[in-house]
């Protein structure tokens, strides 16, 4: 018979932490708190199997699972001394999701079932208040009948109003128990009202109806949104924990909060917290009332005159407190709990890691590994790589002059600007046509995750540290200011009033996630700083990768930035983008407008000596590093002229009619320039191109190297390599060129020629090439356009299509194919190495910093990786999990 | 020790017909005369291996060689009875090239080489006829010079006209053997004044210098040009041939003469030659002197009045025609004989298969496999299924009307219309342009090889049915009218003056190679008729071949010209090709213009019913056979409207202002269209496009059917696919539209629903496809472009310098190239077949048409290919020679 529900509570446990995948994260650690005797509720979990039998199923359950959960309900009945739909002593469950990883609020959450019109007279009298039990009651009525049967709570906000407006009440707190009941009636009502049957009494019913909701929920969009976004397949399904209620509204002795051990914005070791008096859990979450600070020190430095829970709860508190240090002990991570105080009773309702910030996960990694509570190996594998991201950007000049329009709650650090947009359809939207945008809203909520995925920062009106908009974008990244309560949103009139002035829709807004601060207009930004923590944590992964990492850059500053984040050299210099200044692009012009070989090399013989100073410059950062120099693969139109006055220009210069440079202009134009005459096809047809740039290669190597000091070893790559013939001619001239010039200087220098693999061909025939190359490196950005047959440029028309029809998991021009785009890369990898042992593999596409990219160039064994100058620190820490993957597999 | 020489004559030799690798086809077909006893002068044959050693040893030769040469030529001393250098009875000899495969004009050939002041004498002695001596003197002299030593013919010739002058003389045979001897001394001076050194006398200088000269003339340019054009490896190297000099131009009882044991143009079963009394048999190949007719019956036919052979010397002519008995019999193929009668001797000098038309060529196979001579196997390997091609287009229509300007000699059928251009270099910068042209001579040399290739027909006002152009183009399958003598060519205007007309510079001519005929504008042409010879040989190929060919076809016309050719269905239809008539490329513009499904829906109702009538006109045509219809892959861009009043026609048919239809196409624009938007993209985007279609393939299927008779088993294939999801989801779509009619209409119906693999991650997912994919279309063109990164369309720029270097040897969208995108489509075969054991694969690329890439698909186990309807009957003669090949291996 299989196990279709676990028990918990009472101090024991069917389950244990180890199970996640069958009882979620929420129920596995119930279970695991139950099991080291923490005062959880008592309950039980419906596995994830359970799940994906109902969806297999055509949405049916097991035949033997309704007898499992009576008899599990009974043992709940038995530990709390309550009885399930008793009119004396009824006991009221919740009823949550709970998925393998936590998928915050995208799963719907039913709380006090078990209450009808009998059970809440029971309710009112075991707890001596009756204003509790109908506010209770109508709590569920409207949370059921939002949730399980689909009616909209704006029908009964709307009741609420009018009675408030009708009674002449202003806040919740006036109204009475003979209020709450009759409202209570209203709303069961208004459910029958628009549903056309009555709101169910039978408690089994109302709990069968739960957990068809959370299964149900499983698969509404905005939850296959989240799995898309995060990469959670839809097969692992959740489990449905059903648990014994407890109250933080039963007056002033009972609370409710939410905390993590650590601070999840900054990872300091200091309780982070929220707590409401006399409220239930959603109160914080929703961020409909403002919630007090957990602790004193807290309190004192967010300046609020609200008493913190030390202070308010002072032994409750401390028992919690004792909770924290148990659970991180045991969990051996920063936890996120959710507790509830009832009648001077702690509860703890949930724990799990906790969500952090790149800069959280940094600092609690190290301090834990320093505490030796985890291992450096540990800490090396806690921190996502990508997430690496958001402490190597910029943050605001602290000396800038800012226009600072309010402070609100510095929800998720980070620095972002953009224009205010109010829906997250129109951030969406204009994101996508490469606009940088805000997402101002009152408060977020699930349906507006795809707006905030695509802001470059989030800022609400509403809602505290722990409400869905500061989660959800510490989550994914994004900057976020919340709360800020000054902010009058009028989302009709797409406008923002804040102290007498108006805010207008797309405007310019500046947010500093760190500080809260929201500023009009754009607000300089500084350099990060990548030090203490970040460098500590950076040594212990380069001690463990065995994947270098260099950098792909053309510009001294690119250049040294990433010698800075750590980049061992540089994989790719594309000397096309050392030609786009206007100083130089006339006589690019010059030469790709010639008619002939003399025309050209009369315009090379001017572009050698800049050349071979950006060669200089590099070298000279890049001392005692491989630097790899693509040799020119332009792309031809991006040169040619357009304006009139740019052909007037090449014309002067040239000396030649502007009539006829338009007819040569002409006859270059390309239909599809990127399967064009570019790459080595260019060193092909016309030769002294290469020749000039190997010249100003080798001239500016001997140049650096004659001052001494570490070795230069210029490694020379022909880009765009079809065939061993090809690299065969070009490697001929390039070498012949190099060597003469080595042998006329007198000095030695070793300098290396290979290749770019970035056509399917190329891979296929990679045995041949390597006979002639000394290194490939994987061009993966045209081996995806080439292998896939898109164009990068073209496919944003129906990327989109593509990934909503799940036939791209990710834009595979983000992260390696390895299916198809990979298994050539591994291919040319074999073959390549079978002819040549000693070949060095590298590859310098944009996937060299992505993480999964990067796990997989480790696992068939390339070398190194090369990405732009930001992402060296996330490939060196991606390359160090890769090797401790491998080594756990 | 090698042995680099290999002696032949007086009736035995060293060598035989086996050994043409080591001894060229010439110097093989020597020793092999001599062994069966045929009349051949003694020599030698310097072998190829001596050519290659050359190559690889800085232009030097074996040591051993120059001993195995003396001892060579003291053999020939020998049996000659005259002695090489000799004062009183010297031996003469000629030096000429022999390669592997005959390479007609290309290599240079040395006669009467041993002649000096002394021993000149001596012949004239031995001769009895010293103006034959002096003038075999003064040929040598001025072919040596001109050969080996490199100095201009023209100089001589200008000599030999002065002297002309001088003396009053009209015509060479006015020249008395005085004059002859001093015009000797004058060609010695005039050598000696250009080089700065006098001629040699040495004979064995001489010897050697002309061997040098044939080594050496293997590597010149019109060479290498012939070599590439005939795929010849320059590895092969050419043998030497010195063989003893007879002359054809010892008085009236001698002569020289070309021979075909069968028509070369027709294939008919008649002797085909020309000779010349009292000359040497450069007179005949150079066109200088129009030869007279072989057999009385030519010279009746011809209209001629000079001689025949068959009448002028019959007993030599009765023992030549039992050599060409014995010849043919020997080498049970026609041969193309070189003969010279000497005071009435008979001498062969060559025989070798000769070159033919397709027309000869496919007679002769048939004939002898009638006759018995040959198998009908060997009948299908002795046709090259590309010549084919001159069969299968169109010849003059018999009842046009012609503009005859002139009737030359039918030297190479087939009508061929351009216009005139006077020079090779013209030719074949205006054939690159796409321009049809007709290459004007007087005659031709090895120099004009490029512009014969690429003219549609060549026209010379000089030479015979053996001269130059004629024997090349026949070779090339190109048209050709030679020695049409009214045509006066002036080069310096470029200008034909022809009874009183005057023909311009690029006006256009037609000319009908099998006829003669010059004619004036464009005639019309009619298709060719595939009857006789023609589908008797197809019969054969039809019984050996196991690889089904289909054809490309959209239009009726094409569907029924391949079925008469014997395409075996449709294995491309390209539904985009319909689309571009006036009368429906509106529908498709607003199809592609219309922002919502609405309007994509309104403009494909429209598109519904003439969609459904061309299938119903393509399976009535191919009904019993399997007609594969590819989905919609548009190239975009050439369906955006372009000129105003297309925008405006379009606006008003969908009602909506220009400018939206404008923004529209901007929009629609793509940087690199073959990697856009394009194949099952769209079909993912709109799914309605490809509903529409799948519907009008069914009923029109369907509707067929109703009649009875052979089934039709549409084929629906899927373009561009990428991935396993994008098949799935469109297959799904397609079948649930295929099915619901099916069901509807009450009939049963089968069709198929498959994929092209035309990207390079189809093949490599090729086992992953295989699971949606019941059939597998390799489309090689589109996988050529990925594979390569090259766009056909932009490759022009670049194919010919890669060419030239080397890189490709043949345009790989001409011929598969089967390293790189051979292994795809072998790889995808592979892992498709692990899949789905009955999955069918066929190739609808243009290289289907392509023998070549036809015996690939063969050998990789391809069920069919699919090409043009003209290319099929080549397809299927190569099909069945890739099995016989198989078969010998």
């Amino acid at each position: 018979m299989t196990n279709w529900v676990y028990t918990f509570g009472d101090g024991k446990a069917e389950g244990d932490a180890s199970m996640k995948n069958l009882l979620g994260g929420k129920g596995a650690n119930l279970a695991e708190m139950s099991n080291i005797g923490l005062p959880v509720p008592p309950g039980f979990t419906i596995t994830t199997e359970v799940c994906t039998y109902y969806y297999a199923h055509q949405d049916t359950y097991p035949t033997d699972l309704k007898d499992q959960v009576t008899a599990a309900l009974t043992q709940v009945e038995k530990t709390v001394g309550a009885t399930f739909g008793d009119a004396e002593n009824p006991l009221l469950v919740s009823v949550r999701s709970g998925a393998r990883v936590s998928m915050p609020g995208m799963m719907d959450t039913v709380l006090n079932l078990g209450l009808n019109d009998i059970t809440v007279e029971g309710l009112a009298k075991q707890s001596g208040d009756p204003r509790f039990a109908y506010d209770s009651y109508r709590r569920f009525i409207q949370m059921y009948s939002d949730v399980v049967l689909g009616v909209d709570h704006y029908n009964f906000e709307e009741l609420l109003e009018i009675h408030k407006e009708e009674n002449g009440y202003v806040l919740d707190t006036e109204l009475s128990a003979e209020d709450w009941k009759e409202l209570a009636q209203a709303f069961k009502q208004k459910t029958e009202d628009v549903l056309g049957k009555p709101f169910p009494q039978d408690v089994h019913e109302q709990l069968w109806g739960a957990v068809n909701a959370v299964f149900g929920s499983w698969m509404i969009d905005r939850a296959k949104t989240y799995r898309r976004i995060h990469n959670i397949p839809g097969d692992w399904g959740t489990a449905v924990n059903v648990q014994s209620m407890v109250f933080g509204n039963m007056g002033d002795t009972s609370a409710t909060g939410v905390t993590f051990t650590r601070d999840p914005a900054t990872g300091e070791n200091t309780y982070y917290g929220e707590y409401l008096i006399n409220a239930q859990g959603e109160d914080v979450v929703a961020g409909i009332r403002t919630p007090q600070n957990l602790t004193k020190a807290s309190r004192l430095k967010a300046g609020s005159d609200m008493p913190s829970m030390e202070e308010a709860m002072p032994d409750v508190y401390g028992e919690l407190a004792d909770v924290f240090v148990k659970l991180e002990a045991h969990y051996r991570d920063m936890q996120d709990i959710e507790f509830t105080v009832q009648k001077g009773k702690l509860w703890i309702l949930q724990t799990r890691s906790g969500k952090r910030t790149a800069k959280a996960a940094l600092k609690i990694a190290v301090d834990m590994a320093e505490d030796k509570i985890i291992t450096e190996e540990e800490a090396i594998l806690r921190v996502e790589p990508a997430a690496l991201d958001q402490l190597l950007h910029p943050t605001l000049d602290p000396d800038a002059v800012k226009d600072i329009l309010t402070i609100g709650l510095p929800a998720s650090p980070g620095a972002a600007c953009g224009i205010a947009v109010f829906t997250a359809d129109e951030a969406e939207e204009l994101a996508k046509n490469g606009k940088k945008v805000i997402l101002v809203r009152q408060e977020t909520s699930p349906e507006d995750i795809h707006g905030m995925h695509a802001a470059e920062g989030i800022l609400t009106s509403r809602g505290g540290m722990t409400s869905h908009a500061a989660v959800v974008a510490r989550g994914m990244g994004r900057p976020c200011v919340s709360g800020a309560g000054a902010l009058h949103i009028d989302m009709d009139s797409k406008t923002i009033k804040v102290m007498g002035r108006v805010i207008q829709n797309h405007d310019i807004l500046t947010l500093d996630g760190s500080s809260g601060e929201v500023m009009f207009g754009e607000v300089e930004t500084v350099q990060p700083e990548l030090s203490g923590d970040f460098s500590k944590l950076m040594g212990w992964a380069d001690k463990i990768r065995r994947l270098k990492v260099r950098t792909n850059a053309e510009t001294p500053l690119d250049a040294r930035t990433a010698r800075e984040f750590g980049a061992e050299g540089i994989g790719l210099c594309r000397t096309e983008h050392m030609f786009f200044d206007a100083d130089r692009i006339i006589n690019v012009r010059q030469m790709i407008l010639s008619e002939d070989k003399a025309g050209r090399e009369l315009a090379l013989a001017k572009l050698l000596p800049v050349q071979k100073q950006d060669f200089v410059d590099l070298f000279t950062i890049m001392r005692g590093l491989p630097v790899t120099v693509r040799l020119l693969d332009p792309p031809l139109h991006e040169f040619l002229p357009q304006k009139a006055e740019d052909f007037a220009s090449v014309a002067a210069a040239m000396d030649a009619p502007v009539e006829q440079l338009k007819m040569r202009a002409e006859t270059l134009h390309e239909f599809n320039p990127m399967l064009g005459h570019r790459g080595c096809r260019l060193g092909i047809s016309y030769p002294e191109i290469y020749e000039m740039q190997a010249r100003a290669i080798i001239e500016a190597a001997l140049e650096v190297s004659r001052d001494g000091g570490d070795a230069i070893v210029p490694e020379i790559m022909i880009p765009l390599v079809g065939s061993r013939k090809e690299l065969e001619i070009l490697k001929t001239k390039v070498s012949a060129i190099a060597d003469e010039i080595i042998a006329a200087s007198g000095a030695s220098l070793d300098y290396m020629v290979g290749t770019m693999i970035e056509l399917p061909r190329a891979a296929l025939q990679a045995g041949e090439i390597a006979h002639e190359a000394e290194f490939f490196s994987f061009g993966t950005n045209d081996l995806t356009q080439t292998t896939y047959g898109i164009s990068r440029d073209d496919s944003a028309n129906f990327l989109d299509d593509y990934i909503q029809a799940g036939i791209f998991e990710q834009d595979p021009f983000v992260s390696i194919d390895q299916d198809g785009v990979g298994e050539l890369v591994k291919i040319a990898a074999e073959r390549g190495r079978a002819t040549r042992a000693d070949l060095k593999l590298g590859i310098c596409g944009e996937h060299g910093g992505d993480p999964a990219s990067v796990e997989f160039c480790h696992r068939i064994g390339l070398d190194y990786v090369s990405c732009s100058p930001y992402r060296v620190p996330i490939a060196r820490l991606a390359a160090a999990q890769a090797q401790l993957k491998e080594k756990q597999a």
